[in-house]
């Protein structure tokens, strides 16, 4: 590769409702999308449950082996909205209500009229030391602590936040992509694709099948930092679509 | 619990192009609902990239955790189709061109005018062994490997998959739900949420906010295997809700 490592990162899903299949994710194409955008790979997703074991060792692995970590759901005022807590248990951090956190949530219910009482309260339990994320849908912070980045479930809240944990990321060379529609199924290209990202390893192909509606046919998607060879592999490319 | 344990699961979803975010993923949410609706409790789910290490560490650590594992992606016929041998190396299996699976193909094949090719024939390597998983759709067969499920990624074919797969699992006794709408946010309602899941170990009460477009609110989902403590809870959770 002829430029430095782009920074890595994995996302963690907190919630029964998703393994249930109640609620259909929709955070996870929102990071990814987010991350593509600003040149961060995201390597790995996991689901777990509201349950503290469950979240402390994925957190802890996952912290560990990449460089961020975005984790979505369990922040809520309910008893099931352990992810704080559980953030706080896996490194070994004290939690209570943090007076920051208390201060928005007075500030935003008294302007609504909102009686505070001990579960809206819980919303400010943030573990020591952590960074605060604002939420400018709700009012109740999200929060950093070391490479972990703990948002809301609610899509709109979690989309808000994200705006906020973008500006404290790095910047980085953003991931350019070509997109070739090969009109003909995966098999009839495969050796075509094959051969182009032997030639071309500083790009990724991927080969994405999908039905039109009529006949199954492929999606090309080329993907690389360095915008000279994706330019030249996309000509290759293109070149063996109208040989093939 | 008055039941025996239900069986679990876990889910792997292979694919660069939902981590980048170009897909969004549409299987995890069906395999999810498929699996509530058989009584399998789904406790974990990851998605990595088509890559051979990640694959093969995250089946392993699947599999030993937990009683099935269906996997979704990346057993098509091009160069970053990697899955069918990730799988057999990850258990240490011999793969070839399997005589069943090529005997489908070729029939499909021919039924189309579809010329065979190496790429194609890629489709029909099944680690030794594995038991295969008709395709209706599109032929190309998934496989059973030991308690893993390999499954195509496109989600018709998932879908179709997954039909033949839920015959070959045991039957458990569902998870039945109740759903209570609270037309309140989760700060009023978390109290009574919170009493009434102590109340009842037996029954789930997970608390689900929501904006309805004007406002947040909240959506409680209770779910149990006992029918009578199932409807015990809600009826507690009807009237906490009255009086809160």
């Amino acid at each position: 590769m002829s430029d430095a490592r782009a920074p890595t990162a994995a996302m963690l899903v907190i919630g029964d409702e998703i393994l249930s299949g109640r609620t259909k994710d929709k955070n996870i194409g929102f990071v990814a999308d987010t991350l593509t955008d600003i040149g961060i790979d995201l390597e790995e997703v996991r689901i777990v449950a509201d349950r503290e074991a469950a979240i402390v060792e994925a957190v802890l692995a996952l912290a560990a082996r990449y460089d961020f970590v975005f984790t979505s759901g369990g922040i809520g005022p309910t008893h099931d909205d352990i992810t704080a807590d559980s953030i706080a248990r896996a490194f070994n951090l004290s939690i209570d209500v943090d007076p920051r956190a208390a201060e928005i949530l007075h500030a935003y219910w008294q302007q609504r009229g909102i009686e505070p009482n001990e579960s809206r309260l819980r919303m400010a339990r943030i573990p020591d030391g952590a960074r605060l994320i604002a939420n400018t849908v709700s009012a109740a912070p999200g929060f950093v602590v070391r490479n972990v980045f703990v948002m809301a479930g609610v899509p709109s809240i979690l989309q808000a936040m994200m705006d906020e944990v973008v500006k404290m990321l790095p910047a980085s060379r953003p991931v350019l992509s070509e997109t070739i529609e090969a009109h003909r199924g995966e098999g009839d290209i495969a050796v075509s694709a094959a051969e182009v990202q032997a030639a071309y390893p500083n790009v990724r192909i991927g080969s994405y099948p999908y039905h039109d509606g009529t006949r199954f046919t492929t999606r090309l998607v080329l993907r690389s930092r360095d915008a000279e060879a994706l330019a030249a592999a996309r000509a290759a490319m293109d070149r063996a679509l109208k040989n093939a």
